[in-house]
C-alpha cells in the first residue's frame, strides 16, 4: 500500500499542539477531504502541486526521513492534507516504532484508521465555522470513541467569536479530552509586513477573550511557533 | 506555617515548560537561595521589595487567588524565588487541590521538600554556567531520585554554548527525564526596541543549533511566550 507524499524535511520543531517544542520530522501526504477557506497547506489538495506527488511505501518514506534527518531525530510528525484518509499509514507508523521513534498526526477527525490507536500524539482538529467547512460532529464522537485519551488532543483554530463559540461547544462535548485553543494565521500571503507583530496581537487577543470565560479553564492557548519565527515558509 | 507571598496574578498563560499555554494562576513566594546574573525576578531576592512581602496562610493565599482570579481557572502555578525553601507550601497544595485544581511549581532543584511529590507538574531547572551559580548535581540527584517521574520537568534556560554544554550534559545524566531547553532573555531592560524581534532571533539560533545535534533529539525547544507578548512586564 503506498502513501502519497508531498514532502519530508527536518528536524525541526513542532510549532503547535500538545507537543509544541518537540524536536520532530515532518512527513506531509497529499490529499484532503475538506477544502478549508484558510488552510495553510492547499497544494496539498488545490492540483497546483499534483506532479510533486510521490507514490511511497512505508520504507521509502523512512529511507527518505534517514536520508534528510541522518541520525538526528526521533519523533516523527505526519500531517496533510488528511493523512486519516490513507490506509497505508499503519505500515509507516509501524516502522518508525520498530526503530524506537515515537509518531504524531494531526487529523480533522472526519475519519477513522484503526492505525490511530497506535499514534503517540494524535491531533485532532475539528474546523470551525470560519473554514466554511461543516464538521460532522457525529463521526467525530466515533472517532474519538476510539481512541485512547491519554494519546489524543483536541485543537481548535480561532478567528473570531465565532470560531471561539465553536470552540467553546467542542470542548464541552469532550470535557476530559487535553484542549488547545490555536490562534488563526490569516496572513497566509508573505508580502504582509510585521507578520509575527499582528500574529502576536490576534494572540493576544485571543488570551483576553479565555480568560474572562469561565467556561474555559481546562485550556491551553497558543501560536503556532513556526509562524511566529518563519511566516509561511515551506519546508521548516 | 506562614508563605512569603510577593504576588498573586492572573488568570493568565503559562509561558513556557511543560504546560506551556495552560490557563493558570500565579502565586510568587519571595526568597532564594540562588543569585542568578540574568534573573527576571530579581526583586524575589535583592531586597528591593522586602516591603511587600506578605506572610500568608495558605487559606489567606487561596482566598486571594479566588478574589482575584473568581471562577475563571483550576491551575495554580507556584513560583519564585525558590518556592522549595518553605515547608508551608505544602498546605497550599493540599488545599488546592481539594478545591479539585492542578498545581505547577517551578524550582532549581537545589533542595527537596516533602510536598514536592504531589505536584502535577513540577519543573526543575538548574542553572547554567550564564547565572554565575553553581548547580550541586548531588543534591540535584538526590532531589530527582524522590520524585514521581512522570511529574516532572527538567528546564534548562541557554544564553550560549558553555550553557548549551551544560544543558547537554543535564539531558544525558537524566535522559528519560522531559527535557526543555529554553532560549535566556538578555533584554531585562525594557527600552530595548524590537525585543521580540530580537529574542525570536536567538530563540532561531538555539533551534539551529538542536537541530543538527544528534545527541539532543529526546527534547523540546521552548520561547517563553510571555516575553514575545508583554516583554517583561508583571503581573501578566
Amino acid at each position: 500500500m503506498k502513501i502519497p507524499v508531498l514532502e519530508v524535511f527536518g528536524p525541526t520543531i513542532q510549532g503547535e499542539g500538545a507537543v509544541i517544542g518537540r524536536k520532530t520530522m515532518f512527513v506531509r501526504t497529499a490529499g484532503c477531504d475538506f477544502r478549508c477557506s484558510w488552510c495553510d497547506s492547499k497544494f496539498t489538495w488545490d492540483g497546483t502541486a499534483k506532479d510533486d506527488i510521490r507514490m511511497m511505501t512505508a520504507e521509502d518514506i523512512f529511507s527518505e526521513l534517514q536520508a534528510v534527518g541522518g541520525n538526528r531525530f526521533n519523533h516523527v510528525t505526519i500531517s496533510g492534507g488528511n493523512p486519516a484518509l490513507i490506509k497505508g499509514i499503519g505500515s509507516l507508523v509501524s516502522l518508525i516504532h520498530e526503530h524506537g521513534f515515537e509518531v504524531a498526526l494531526e487529523t480533522q477527525g472526519s475519519k477513522f484508521q484503526n492505525w490511530m490507536t497506535d499514534i503517540d500524539q494524535l491531533t485532532i482538529s475539528p474546523k470551525p465555522p470560519s473554514s466554511q467547512m461543516i464538521q460532522d460532529l457525529t463521526i467525530l464522537d466515533e472517532v474519538i470513541q476510539q481512541l485512547p485519551q491519554e494519546n489524543i488532543s483536541l485543537k481548535v483554530v480561532t478567528f473570531d467569536e465565532t470560531d471561539y463559540q465553536f470552540a467553546k461547544m467542542i470542548h464541552q462535548r469532550y470535557p476530559d479530552i487535553k484542549f488547545y485553543l490555536q490562534v488563526g494565521n490569516p496572513y497566509l500571503d508573505d508580502t504582509v509586513s510585521h507578520h509575527t507583530e499582528k500574529l502576536l496581537n490576534h494572540y493576544e487577543r485571543l488570551i483576553d477573550r479565555v480568560m474572562t470565560d469561565d467556561t474555559m479553564n481546562q485550556v491551553f492557548v497558543t501560536p503556532q511557533l513556526h509562524t511566529l519565527l518563519w511566516s509561511n515558509k515551506k519546508g521548516v
